[in-house]
């Protein structure tokens, strides 16, 4: 096998499965990833012929990206080769007068933000590790983020794919013309796809201007359906926010010490909205929201240093209430914005009656929350406890018409979910179009579809 | 077969097939269909038995909306049954509080838009036969129109859909949920497959709050290079456009006259640009779009009885280039935006060297040209030509990195394209993906794909 892919890749790019390779954001929750090797094409036509010896051969095949993933995705599960594609990383081409750029999988999604912010433009999906994840798991996960309420996820900003499909073609899906409907919408059935479906090795995203201003406004409620109504509030006052997003109580005290603004106990459910826009656009728009919020809000930045701060505390809640004891098992369920506070509540009704610690956070506008269970490192009886508490937590989010996965992935950690979100017939569709593309059965396997 | 259909819908709604159900706007280019029989299901329930029936007779089934499609894809070929949906004409659900609708895929366009706009949202794609056309069949085609251009097409606002597939089962594909990473897009999948992969009944919606304000502005050129030009200042001004449009010479000498505001003979190339949002929002971006645009601004209508107008002008320019000579051939290829002169200039050296007077307008800010031949009426050898002209345009937009079709669709007058614009792999794979979810292949046969 060595030999072989060291001929497609060289020597240097063949190399033993270290931890690097092998684990994810999921090796928090025990999660670690066996595989034979780990190859590291350098260019779309080594991925192709990576992928072609390993179909010929019957192997296993786990692209990689930057690793940041929560589901377990690019984590191999029983040997075969990690397709990991950090060297490709060329930026193909960048045409900021036509708000577009051609990149390649491994270019880091700080640096597509970075190249438009530094031309006047903004590339709006803004997952949550974008200093170290890639582009192209930006693409197979269709990675969300706060401020997707108002501009969509990553799929949303993709006119175009290059990919490596089954037994090892490098095809061309749609490219940088932004409206096509000539075939199936083959883009989008990978975007999302976590790798199951095909390798991308490029994507041709669009871009827009910058807006000039974003204001964000913090506001306190006593609880989640106070914080609730304050949401229809906020929607019935005719802005389109940038983001809605929400802490409930538990996070609240998580995260609390190192928010800018003093916060009272009895109102610790928190909404952070922002509106963008040029500076009198986004000022008016703050003007309205702040009617909506009435004498709720707790905090509004406004110099661009105050802003950035107050984001960089939101990127940080996740991190606080991991702090809080030391592990946590966070899930992603997305629900209609009319149940959030319901979805909010049960949450924590779920975890106490699974003795556990609960709370959550997240994209309150998209319904999307993080559902969290505070753990004790080490302690298997609560890890236990807290996966019988996630299996609740899905049956809720699908009894109040929503997903299991708002925003990370099925992956490996919530394959055996789909049957109860999805109707038999669907769960079919699913598995046709996956023996219809990948006929053998080795790309990614054990992801997605159980 | 009309007993056990009758059966399923009532005797009153299998009809005998009249022109009404034969044909749809390609019946101008000669194009008439055959079917041997004509069902109105009145329920989803309704249109999954109807498909059951067909798929265990093997019977052809064409799925019908408001039969507006300019690529015949509603036109039967060969026998088998029409599925017309205009019976399922509920509105499930509307929550414009939550900025969202379920509507069966018999709902007009226009009834969708109208009832947004009374609720102070809008519903974004104005596809151009929007007081026929079925919102199910815009889905089916992932219709486009003019502020596509800012708001994206069909697809980009729906969240979810309800549709029947081989053979026979009624699936939902996502729901009122914003987001939703749980299985593979096969939502997006259905959405522009024009039939071929299932029978769209229901769909949910997202909507927006409405724009206060679109303040149109045009503005005219002396040819497309400079009109092009003019379009880069445009995306260069830091605003975004809700529409960027273009007519061509052709076209303009075709539609001047009702113009509403007078045009000189040496400007002959027309761009229309919109700028929307608050008043004052709107009112400055016109201010920006003026600046990138300079002395080549001709008319700018202020209110909205004169913006409408303005929009219905716009409207009207297809019948305008139609009235000409009484005919047309008209195709909607689309390029990459840098490439739009190239296409506009290539356009008019095809018909000149088929002997055809062309012209074209469009999508300037997408890159989608209506390219269109003048004909008169019963001129057999004027159509042939014609027809060989269009395989010059699709030939030029595949060369230019477009494609054959930015909105139309393929249906069955382009069907033969598909190989030309897509490599064969890539030709290979919508093969799977049709043998996956039809294989019997009945579902609008002889559509989309060779």
């Amino acid at each position: 096998m060595k030999s072989d892919l060291a001929r497609i890749v060289g020597d240097e790019h063949v190399l033993d499965p270290t931890a690097q390779y092998l684990d994810d954001a999921s090796a928090a929750s025990g999660v670690h990833g066996r595989a034979d090797v780990v190859v590291r094409p350098g260019s779309a036509d080594e991925v192709s012929a990576v992928v072609r010896w390993c179909y010929e051969h019957d192997v296993a095949i786990v692209p990689r990206g930057g690793g940041t993933g929560y589901a377990g995705g690019a984590v191999p599960l029983d040997g075969g080769v990690v397709l990991a594609l950090e060297r490709l990383r060329a930026i193909r081409s960048f045409d900021p007068l036509l708000w577009r750029m051609e990149v390649e999988a491994g270019v880091l999604t700080s640096t597509v933000a970075r190249l438009a912010r530094e031309n006047g433009l903004l590339y709006p999906p803004d997952p949550g590790a974008a200093e170290s994840s890639h582009i192209g798991g930006n693409a197979a996960t269709n990675a969300g983020g706060p401020h997707a309420f108002k501009y969509g996820v990553t799929g949303a900003w993709i006119t175009g794919l290059e990919a490596v499909v089954a037994p090892g073609e490098l095809v061309q899906l749609g490219g940088p013309v932004r409206k096509d409907v000539a075939g199936y919408d083959l883009r989008s059935l990978l975007i999302g796809s976590e790798g199951t479906l095909g390798i991308i090795t490029a994507v041709w995203l669009r871009l827009m201007p910058a807006p000039e201003t974003a204001l964000p406004v913090a506001a306190a409620f006593t609880d989640a359906r106070a914080g609730a109504a304050a949401i229809e509030a906020v929607m019935a006052s005719g802005v389109i926010p940038a983001a809605i997003e929400y802490l409930d109580a538990g996070s609240v005290d998580a995260a609390a010490a190192t928010f800018p603004a003093p916060l009272d106990d009895e109102r610790r459910f928190l909404l952070l909205v922002e509106a963008d826009g040029t500076r009198a656009g986004a000022e008016h728009a703050v003007g309205e929201l702040r009617e909506a919020l009435g004498d709720a809000v707790v905090h509004a930045p406004v110099t661009p240093a105050d802003v950035r701060a107050f984001w960089e505390w939101r990127s940080a809640v996740s991190h606080a209430v991991t702090a809080t004891r030391g592990g946590k098992l966070s899930e992603d369920v997305a629900v209609p914005v009319d149940r959030l506070a319901e979805a909010i509540e049960e949450t924590v009704a779920i975890g106490e009656r699974h003795g556990l610690e609960a709370c959550s956070w997240g994209h309150a506008g998209d319904g999307n929350l993080h559902s969290t269970f505070l753990l004790s490192p080490g302690d298997e009886d609560e890890r236990e406890r807290a996966d019988a508490a996630a299996h609740d937590l899905f049956a809720m989010a699908i009894r109040l018409g929503g997903t299991v996965s708002g925003e990370h992935g099925i992956g490996l950690l919530k394959n055996g979910q789909l049957r109860h979100q999805w109707a038999p017939a669907a769960v079919a569709l699913h598995r046709s179009v996956k023996e219809a593309l990948d006929p053998k059965g080795l790309l990614n396997p054990g992801k997605k579809l159980p």
